[in-house]
């Protein structure tokens, strides 16, 4: 069995004011009116059977996932309590998927990616599924850096494991790392051994439980006390308990940095992790003045803009350049290009008590 | 008996898209949560009763004129029918006022100007009031010009006529013109004999009649049907009737480019025609980034820009300097503040078909 798992609980403010508390980054629509989970499960759709694809979310976003993905079993929805980091999520989904076929593999994406190369992207998905059907490793994703960001973690790619008929390749992963300094993020992209780690992860759920088990061994302790519970009345009583003790610690700092077992198949299928407005640059057609627009917009003298329009609004412009603007129901964002990593920062000011309804 | 006569029809674009073909510039608050009607009423309200104060607007504005002005008679209103220029508008005042008391002194001001020292205005508008009861003439204010606006009509002062004690002085008017080119308006600034007309009018409501007889008499023909229909049934069908063939002139065109009988008072009262979205940087507190806000909004890095945000939404910048940000309910303007003129451009776009609704 393949169980496709699709991770959509988090909370993301680098979209504000678009996306909200109530409405994280994969919730929404950037380019077509299909939002980024949409697109996610869609994409997954010819990996497996919908009764086998699952969805691991908070419980405040359970209604969400549900109303956008009609054809969702909504036994598929994991939910989780409370807020922790990757490890926690993916070993809740882990312990679940054990109860359902411990020797099924586990296809781990984030839901609030962007893929362009949409039939590139699933054969890389089926070779590393081979790979994993194959060895008991956790197979993940190198993408081939185009240049030396600072925001992503990175895989080293270790010795030649196989080559398939498509050009793909696997290889063991040396190691994974942190975010780097830019002078070490162009060593990487020098070297030609680094690949980008895009959150994607697959392996047997025997494998995966294995290695929370050896890196884990709290969380692991946590998950069988879930895993007896699951199917009984005390399961989300159980859940609760347990979740409040857990670490909140990704999958790459809990075990993918620790792990010998791990391969990386290097690829390329147009892929980005949607980080930050300006992003939307190079997702967007845009007009002859080189303005992307999503949404209702006039203008006057108006250059190389991002414009995303929310609903009937219209956003009017004269006389400007470089901007991100974004309109919604209650907020707007004017921000020039190249300072949309700010909109962290201001997330900061407008979580304080005066301004919080707009967060 | 002191006629105050309030113009309140106008429709501008220039404060889109805060102004709107349902809700013009007189009908909007800009710095107060007063708007420009209810402040031109109010500074009004000293000169005389509230019986005696008069407001000409079109029929799609009455209800507007009688929600802001909750005090004002309803049968104070003027209605106008169609649109009409300034010269019909105020003739109708004239015939509606020559039934109430002929030798009254009309004082006519637009509805949507700003005054800063609304004393000094009162007091200026008790002499011109004074000089007009003393002889036959037209009297008008004129605002002592700082710089060479194009945008203006200027007066040029003729000879002197008396002083008041407060450094007030009362001469002829030579002539009305046009606005000038920049040359011709440099050469007015150097003079010292050219003042700004800021559209304010103040003569006995009998000469006002005489002079569109004499200068405008196929409107003067009209009004006579009109005068003489005023209190029966048919008042509203005659005027309606009538005003379908009235000429488009404005009041400076028609009579006082002509008009021999003008005085002019030099004058000084923090005048500004409020005439595009930047003059609000006068009008408006700044913070120490020389930003002038209005409503909320939450900032980095962000410098000498207006906002107005309207309601409860929030405008949220980033890095940007000198624009001018308007947030309606339904549409954002952002616009370089130098470029604030091309907001009527813009608005020649939103009337197409597409975008009608946002105008």
């Amino acid at each position: 069995m393949i169980f496709p798992v699709i991770l959509a609980g988090g909370t993301g403010t680098r979209f504000w004011p678009k996306s909200r508390s109530r409405i994280p980054k994969q919730f929404l629509d950037f380019v077509t009116p299909e939002s980024l989970l949409q697109a996610t499960k869609r994409r997954l759709n010819r990996l497996s059977d919908r009764e086998q694809i699952y969805v691991v979310t908070n419980r405040r976003y359970v209604n969400k996932v549900l109303e956008q993905l009609t054809c969702l079993p909504s036994s598929n929805v994991i939910v989780e309590p409370l807020r922790r980091d990757t490890a926690t999520c993916i070993g809740l989904a882990t312990s679940k998927l054990s109860t359902v076929d411990p020797e099924g593999v586990m296809v781990i994406v984030p839901s609030d990616h962007y893929v362009a190369d949409e039939e590139r992207f699933l054969k890389t998905l089926c070779r590393g599924v081979e790979a994993a059907q194959r060895r008991k490793s956790i197979v993940t994703l190198g993408i081939n850096p185009y240049s030396p960001k600072t925001g992503y973690g990175y895989i080293e790619q270790g010795e030649f494991i196989e080559e398939y008929s498509d050009a793909l390749a696997v290889y063991k992963a040396n190691r994974f790392t942190e975010k780097p300094s830019l002078e070490t993020a162009k060593e990487y992209l020098d070297s030609g051994r680094f690949y980008w780690n895009c959150g994607i992860f697959i392996c047997r759920v025997s494998v995966m439980l294995e290695a929370i088990h050896r890196h884990m061994p709290r969380l692991a302790k946590g998950l069988d006390k879930i895993k007896s519970s699951i199917g009984t009345p005390q399961e989300t009583e159980v859940v609760k308990k347990e979740y409040r003790d857990m670490e909140k610690v990704s999958i790459d700092y809990g075990i993918m940095e620790k792990a010998s077992n791990i391969e990386v198949i290097p690829c390329e299928f147009g892929w980005d992790d949607v980080g930050s407005w300006s992003i939307l640059d190079n997702m967007l057609i845009k007009d002859n003045c080189g303005n992307a627009v999503k949404g209702n917009c006039v203008n006057i003298d108006t250059n190389n803009c991002i414009i995303d329009s929310d609903g009937n609004r219209l956003v009017a412009t004269i006389g400007v350049d470089d901007l991100i603007i974004v309109n919604t129901k209650d907020v707007v964002l004017v921000c020039r290009k190249d300072k949309d990593q700010e909109v962290k920062e201001l997330v900061k000011k407008v979580k304080e008590p005066r301004f919080r309804r707009y967060w």
